[in-house]
């Protein structure tokens, strides 16, 4: 999958580092390849639900900005990406300690995309990688609509 | 709809009370009958996306939060509720500055309950109202899960 | 809800007589309305699934039918419906005689819909409704691509 | 992925072959092997929509199938399937002549399993595969069910 815009790593960083959602989550992008990225987290106590787990919304919003960077990464550089709809399935209590947020373009579209992601738990270093949720996603391009920079 | 459990109220109350992301999201809830939940909250800064709309994701935790009490509260005093999975559908940019998180279960069941939300904007002053986004949730309820207390 | 094209009774019947899948199901139009489209459907064992229930993916067959034309009754007159997504909630097992398949448009979009659709089984005369699924359907306005026509 | 039951094949055949809407598809399992269920089918003319494709409801019923089995193949011998929910994205024409469904449990469980389903066109000799819709299914082990066997 090429990515029709050059630039598109640093587009796809100046956008994510305008999510202030990704900073209340501690998350960052650890990889952007053009229709696939990589987002990675830490468990922290202000994101989680009543078990202790962390909260699947905190986790699809995670996997949300992986699979929208995804597709966004494949768009021309004058465009916005929207997500249209998401549908996530919750396989296991998100414990961690780490998070890995792996999201890949199914399915390229002019105006509409398709993506996968995956969300895994792991230990600090990284070990013991385990699958704890997936999210299918729709996202939209959108092209010279106000106010809709990036 | 009838409630098993007379102490519902009170039993989702004290639950959503431990859901430290409802507190990162400035959450409240605003109202709690069987089988139907209502969470508030206001534009928070550090909930956006990059163009200033609050994340998809923390719509997603709002509405989850719903849905799964709105469940809980025709739940056995006993059981705790876990999220299966979800599906969003994002209608327009969530602006504010209020919205409204409001979840009814369409079908209650003993082990699987589905649970249909709906998220508003509004006014500060709660006029206004517009849809903004839409949830399909199944939840689960466990009972005499080691670690799992409502 | 005002349909941009006062044909639109006509333009859906003649879209919905071409599709020999409603055949297959003996699916009928019940009532359409500007956003509001109802399918009508019986019992058949050719439909059915290993328990003697219709097969959830008829079932899915009739609730996409019914979202696609609801969300084409206000579309302009040179426009092609496509579903871009469906997700299916299944609530009891369709035993019949009689089905209805409900589906409103939530939120009408020049380029994107979102539809909810309502699978309800009944007695032979209508009688003693029962919900035993529920659809979210996304689907997408083309105007203009070749091969695509209603 | 161990199955269980070593009878796990024979028991997914018999139970597909009571599938009367399967034989309304033409569709055949190709292979069955632990937590992995391929079902193939050939365009029919009666299951199409307005724009001569396969009807979306018509892929949704042959991947719920694939998907469904799937789990079943890791299910214990005594236990029915039922499909809760499923999304299905549609990512390009149905046009055939050919379809292969092929579906792979993410996450088998005692209750309830998630299950990745794959449609793909391809030409009448199986060459020049092209991926046209994506399932994601969540199905429920039913065990000592009235009227639910297998």
């Amino acid at each position: 999958m090429p990515a029709p815009d050059p630039e598109f790593a640093q587009r796809v960083r100046q956008s994510f580092d305008r999510q202030a959602a990704m900073r209340t989550l501690g998350a960052t992008l650890e990889s952007i390849e053009p229709g696939h990225v990589v987002i990675g987290m830490a468990h922290r106590d202000e994101l989680t639900q009543q078990h202790g787990f962390i909260h699947a919304g905190m986790l699809a919003a995670a996997l949300d900005s992986a699979c929208g960077y995804a597709a966004f990464s494949l768009m021309p550089s004058d465009a916005a990406v929207l997500t249209v709809e998401f549908k996530v399935n919750l396989l296991a209590p998100a414990r961690g300690p780490r998070f890995r947020f792996d999201a890949r373009v199914v399915k390229p579209g002019r105006t509409i995309s398709v993506v996968e992601g995956r969300a895994m738990q792991t230990e600090a270093d990284g070990s013991d990688e385990k699958l704890i949720a997936t999210m299918t996603a729709t996202v939209m391009t959108v092209v010279g609509r106000d106010g809709l920079n990036h």
